[in-house]
């Protein structure tokens, strides 16, 4: 169920890709969605048109900054939102993308609010057992 | 008010309105909005940049695959958003989009998170109607 | 913490990055965001790609029309909102965006769902102190 966003100033989609893995198994590990809930916006921005204050909060950020916007439903706790920074921080390291670099923002809604296909609200009438 | 975002592979911008306007159909129907309520961002994904399971929860995707979000104001209850699931189906099959390709989103917001232009929040002011 | 994003059909990055700074200002009179709390993705939509009613609730809207989208996390009065909405009305007209042009729309989530790099909740462990 997540839908995600990714945003970051490259030309590269396989690089775009691979930080849509990362992400993607960084939900399963901290929020423990099924492997096949992916879906996923890549967007390779000009130059200049991803925006970000180099130091904010004392964290220093360069152009290869990834901002990551995640809607997602009601429900999971501070612990497991913490676990989800903390893992994506890990595998953006394995893909050469340095954790000072990840801008990461949540946006929560409800099981009504979503609709995977063919005109019903699946997880109405069948809700999501994992959290 | 709602706020549409479609995003698609595709390279026909006629294409992405006739999306656009299904999806603004089904808001009227199921939602009530007026038919001058309209306001989407339409986009045109490289291949391979919209990311998607092709069969989570036993619905069959391929690369034909829409996603549809949209913000709204707080309100709209279960049977509307199911309504406007079905509606939209319904308003894809008429133009060859088919519904297991449909994958939406819905995020709420309140009144007060809207200006409509002139630096005002019209529906502070002057709620709308209709849910 | 605000992430921002705009839509508008226009071939000048220059004329987005001006928009941007507009918002940005906007959010620091209005809300008190920290003058180094900036995050913005800027999006050059193709001509007919940024969708309008040209007079919903009486508004006059051309090809010049500005979807601004910030998502910000939860807490801001009525007033700050409304005082936000007219700061970017005047700051728009000293970029000679007319404010009528101008479609606002606010998402609210919570301090956990936001992180700036390195893998951690920043606003959990040092909430930011103005609002």
């Amino acid at each position: 169920m997540p839908l995600v966003r990714i945003d970051t100033s490259t030309a590269d989609p396989a690089r775009l890709r691979a930080v849509g893995d990362a992400v993607h198994q960084s939900l399963i590990a901290a929020f423990g969605i099924p492997a096949d809930d992916m879906f996923q916006v890549l967007h390779a921005a000009d130059a200049g048109l991803v925006r970000y204050d180099p130091r904010y909060l004392g964290v220093s950020r360069d152009d290869n900054v990834v901002f990551v916007q995640v809607t997602l439903r009601r429900g999971r706790t501070d612990r497991q939102k913490r676990a989800f920074y903390a893992e994506l921080a890990r595998r953006a390291t394995d893909i050469d993308l340095e954790p000072r670099n990840l801008v990461v923002t949540l946006v929560e809604n409800d099981l009504v609010d979503w609709s995977f296909g063919n005109g019903v609200a699946q997880y109405l009438d069948t809700p999501p057992t994992r959290s």
